[in-house]
This record gives C-alpha cells, structure tokens and sequence, in this order.
C-alpha cells in the first residue's frame, strides 16, 4: 500500500486506539452505590460476566490497535492483518450488542420475566456504562470503516487488473 | 470468479440459508408457560426487544441469502456483494452476543441486580432459545467463511499481481 493510502488507515486507528482505550477505562471505572431497604448495594462492570467480556474486549483491541500504530506491518502482511481487522470488528460488534442488551434491561427491565429496572437506584453506574457504550461505538464504527477502506483498495486493484 | 470458485461460496450460502432459516423458526416458535403464585406466565419472544431483534436479523440473513442463491450476480457486483457479506455478518454477530447476554441472564440470573433466573419456570421455552441460538451462531460462523474465501481468493490476485 502506497503511503497517501496509508495515512488515513494510520488516522482511523488513532481514532479507534481512542475510542477503545476510553470505553476500557470508562466501563472499569463505573462504581455506584445505593441502599434498598438497608442493604447496600454496589454496582460495578464485574457483576455482570457481560461488562467483563466488553473491557476485556476493549482492552484486546485497544493493544492490537496500539501495535498495528508504533510497528507498522510489511505489505505481505496485508493478508493476515485484514482478517485480525475482521476478527477485531466482530469481536467489538458483538461486546457492544451484549451491553446494548443487557443496559437495556438495566434501564426498563423486563416486566415479563421479573427483572425491575436498576438505573433509578444507580443513575451515575448506568451514565458510565452509556458513555462506555458510546466509545466502544465509535471503536466498532472506526474499525468498520478501516475494513471498507482495505476492502475499496484491494478490490479496485482488483477491477483494474481483471 | 471462475465457477470451481463459486461453488463453495454457494455451497456454504445453502448452509447459511438452512441455520438462519432454522435460528428465525425456533425463534419464533420458542413459548412455555408457568404458573408461579398463581399468576399464569407467557414465555415468548416478543416478550424481549432482544429476541425480536434476534429473530428479524436472522430472517433478514435468510431472506438476502436466499435471494444471492437464485440470483447468482455478475463478478462486477463482487465489491458490492463482499460489503453486503460484511454488514449481515456483522449483524448475525451481533444479534447472536445479546441473545447469549440476555440468555445467561434467564439461565443464570444476576444476585447483584436482583434478577431471578427464568429457565427453571419455563424449560421449553429456554431449550428453544438454545436452539436457535445454536443455528444462529452456524449462520455466522458460515458468514465468515464466506467472508474469508472471498479475501482470500481477492487477495491472491492481489499478491499474484502486485
């Protein structure tokens, strides 16, 4: 890949190295805690096997972005490094939709199966996980982006040359 | 593409098309109820946006699957047809991670948040969801397959005459 095609790649992981080393943070650092009737309840990301698997995640992708930015590859890498690209963007797809799911019984609850909403007892819990969401969306989008851009370069060669 | 090419993809397109067809049915047909303190309790999917979510992405996947595997399309179409593979691989994933969130909940419950397991109440209906979940994940592990034949055979033209 020729230089000017690989700055915006450089770019958008900067953007992505961001966005998915402050989802970690803000998710590990979520702490809230309310009384319910004299019992004192702590809300924090390592109740929820979810919250872990999004910061565990997060945590992945934010080192192999880190990598990918101070070495850069050689071009016969490009292969591999377009599916660790992949494999990244639906491991970070799917710890979002996880979350998505989970906050939003955390915010309405479930009448159905019993489980009331916990957002009115933790309010500053459930903002940290809304903005840890919001990061890790934008990290989910930035790391699509990258894929479009490879797949635009690679198939176009590809036009020219079949 | 040359055919001894195409017929894996449509091979594993057939595979795609049986496990979200089959992930979308179970879905949908998923129900039990309980009676628990004399209250009469309807397990369905409509019961959770996620279930929903679940069964429209799959019937989505089956629906364009279906229509690829028909309508084969012209190699000109291949950068637009990887894009297309791209984004309903990424939704199966992502349909699949928060059916699995919410399903650990029903199964396992969270003491922390004051959710009760549900699996016990309602067997049939969590059986149902395995299920589908299970074809749901096939679905997406075929996707990605598709996915890395396609780069694959892409970037060998890349490497080839690059």
């Amino acid at each position: 890949m020729s230089l000017s095609k690989r700055i915006p790649v450089f770019l958008l992981r900067l953007l992505a190295l961001g966005a998915s080393v402050s989802a970690t943070v803000v998710m590990v650092t979520s702490r809230d805690s309310a009384e319910v009737f004299n019992m004192k309840f702590d809300a924090k990301y390592t109740n929820s096997p979810t919250f872990k698997y999004f910061a565990l995640i997060n945590a992945i992708a934010s080192g192999y972005t880190l990598i990918l930015l101070f070495f850069p590859s050689k071009s016969s890498c490009g292969h591999f490094i377009l599916v660790l690209d992949l494999i990244i963007a639906l491991l970070l797809d799917s710890s979002i939709s996880a979350c998505l799911a989970i906050g939003q019984v955390g915010k309405n609850g479930n009448s159905h199966a019993g489980w009331l909403p916990i957002c009115g007892q933790v309010p500053k819990f459930c903002n940290h996980v809304t903005g840890a969401l919001v990061a890790g969306f934008v990290a989910a989008v930035v790391y699509f982006l990258i894929l479009l851009y490879t797949l635009h370069n690679v198939m176009n060669l590809f036009t020219f040359n079949g």
